[in-house]
Parts: C-alpha cells; structure tokens; sequence
C-alpha cells in the first residue's frame, strides 16, 4: 500500500514535470482528425520482413468528417456499446490504390472510424472501426497522442496485432509506420512506411 | 525525528521510483548504442516524393564499439574543438548496399560516430560524424532521446537538412524513417523507411 501510494506520488510528480511539455506538441484528437481532413496521394512500402520481400502499394486516401449523429456513427456505438455522447470528431475513410505485388489484388475499400477519448486522459482513447486494417472485421484499436506529436494505434485481431504510427512532417506531409505482429505482439512480419502528400481537392 | 526518517526514506524510494519511471521507456545514449551494435540486414525504401518514384535498397549495416581513446574518435574531437572526456559511446558504423535505381552506384561506405551527452540534460547531445548522410562531409547532428524510446537527429547541410527517428520495435528490428528536407527546414524532398533485422554475427 505504502509503494502504492509511493507510486502515485510519483506518478503526479512526472505528470506535474510533463504536462507543459506534452501540451507543447502533443495533439488532441480533434485536432490531429482535423490536419487529416482531405485527399492525400500515398506511396507505400511493405517489407515482409521474413522473405526480405518488397512491395510497392500507390493509392489515393480520402478522409471526410462525419456529425457526431451520423447514422453510421450510431450504428457502430450501439454495436460497440459506447455512448454516442461521448464520440469526439468521427470520420470516413476510402481508399483505392495500386500493389505491384499482386496486379489482380483490389486495394479499394472505406470504413468509418469513430474515436471515443478517455474521459480522464483525453491523449488516449478507443477507435471503433466498421473494418479493421490486418484483417478485414470490426476492430477496436486503441489510440495515444504522445510527446512529439505521433498518433499511435494499436489493434488487436484474431490472428495478428496491428501497431501504427502517425504523423504529421509538414501540414500536406502525413507519414504512417505500421508494424503487423503475430497475435503475441512479440514478432513483426510486416514492417510498412507511407508517405500522404495532400492533393489539390477538387470537390471543395 | 522517526518521521523525519521515515519521510527522508519517503524521498529517497519515491526518488529511486521516479528514476525508474522516467528511465522507463526512453533510453540514454550508451544504452541506445549498445542495442544498435551488431550486424543487420537492411530494407530501405526511399520515397523521392516529387517524383512519387520508390526507390529499393537491400544492404548490411555493421555497428560496432570504439573506445574512447581510439585515435580516430580524439582526432574528431580535436576536428571539433570537443573535450574527448565529454564522450560517450563512440562507434564505427560500415555499409554495403545495392539499389534498384542506379546498378553501378557504389552504396557503400563507413564512418566514425562521436555523441557528446549534454552534460545538464543527458537525453540531449550532439553527435559528432566524420562523414554525413544527405551530403559526404563531416557533419554535426543535435540528438534527443524521446519519450517513447526513439532517438531523433537533426543535422544540418550545406543544402539540405536531414531528420531521423530510429527506434526499436523488438530487440532484433531496428526501424529507421529519414527525411531529407531543403536547407531551410520546410519542404521534404525524400521521405525513406528503414527496417534493420539483426543477423547471426559470425565475427563474434
């Protein structure tokens, strides 16, 4: 008990030394969905890391925000069972892209991601996803802000853990490390690297 | 007196905890090297972003310990006017590589890496290069061991300025993401990913 309390001493004195300097880069989620906002052409790399193997993925990403009562949105809270109310910045994701590992391979797809921060640390928080990314199911990932401004996602499927890495280089530069484990989280088979470059939007 | 004991005994366990929890995730720079040293096997995908090309190279990476006093690591120092007592962990780094863009490129080359620790904040430090990365001259990088266990270094060029966060997703894998920037710091001209798994060292 007394090492408990010790702890949590502890901990607020690292929160007190470390609150000004992750309220300098760090984002919260409304803001890093809003940077996001837009269409972005993105070069992506695999590395399959067990065959030494590489495989070269061009595709165009579309992320449009959706109202918190979105239909949609409901939808996965009540499959979820998360409180609308507590949603913050819910958006919609497509994609279409080109592999050159696999030709006939369709890199097409769109899900909707709704994030549900943490009532008592806004940094972190749960993304209810309609389809996941390792495995094409509905995913829970859970997500952190940290220091230098990365947004970190980890989902854990059936077979596989996904862990990714999202930031910001430039305000029209998004970078995305993705690391797919084995279900243990120990090993990695695949290690990916995407560069977004926002494109000119012709819709807006 | 008892509680004056027992709350200077407070000091010291909360102390030795906090220690342990700001230790936690990020490293200094001895241990950072020390994981670094070995053999790996490289995979690095350069993303030329103007060109949306992808660029593939394959190459083995050699990192091994130098001493302090090995003349090469005081030859740096005195290059740099830097006391050689202020160093920590100099190392020797080789590589032998092949790309998919230019066949008769020779990527190949070595290096002595000199980091100088701040001496008030230990996390931080320059790191001393007989030979760059984005250009062949010596160079100095800034360094900073962050939160959640990646090194970042900065360095500036003539013409450009180079950006990488190298961090470990296992023991064995080394990830690396580069950015080559214009000399002003703004516009990314190159973004790449290394992935670096550890090989059998028949040397050792």
């Amino acid at each position: 008990m007394l090492l408990g309390y010790l702890f949590d001493s502890c901990q607020k004195i690292k929160e007190h030394f470390l609150i000004d300097i992750l309220y300098l880069k760090s984002m919260n989620i409304d803001e890093f969905v809003e940077r996001s906002l837009g269409t972005w052409r993105s070069q992506r790399s695999a590395h399959h890391l067990a065959f030494h193997h590489f495989e070269e993925v061009t595709s165009q990403i579309e992320i449009r925000s959706l109202e918190n009562t979105d239909a949609r949105v409901i939808e996965l809270c009540k499959t979820n069972q998360v409180d609308p109310h507590l949603v913050s910045s819910p958006f919609y994701m497509t994609w279409l892209g080109e592999s050159d590992w696999d030709e006939d391979e369709v890199l097409s797809g769109s899900t909707v991601l709704v994030p549900v921060p943490d009532i008592e640390n806004p940094t972190k928080g749960r993304l209810l996803r309609e389809q996941g990314y390792a495995e094409t199911i509905p995913a829970i990932g859970y997500y952190q802000l940290v220091e230098d401004g990365s947004f970190i996602l980890n989902t854990q499927y059936d077979r596989a853990t996904a862990e990714e890495k999202i930031w910001f280089a430039t305000p029209n530069l998004r970078l995305r490390v993705s690391l797919i484990k084995t279900a243990d989280g120990k090993g990695v088979t695949t290690a990916s690297f995407s560069s977004e470059i926002r494109s000119l939007d012709l819709e807006n």
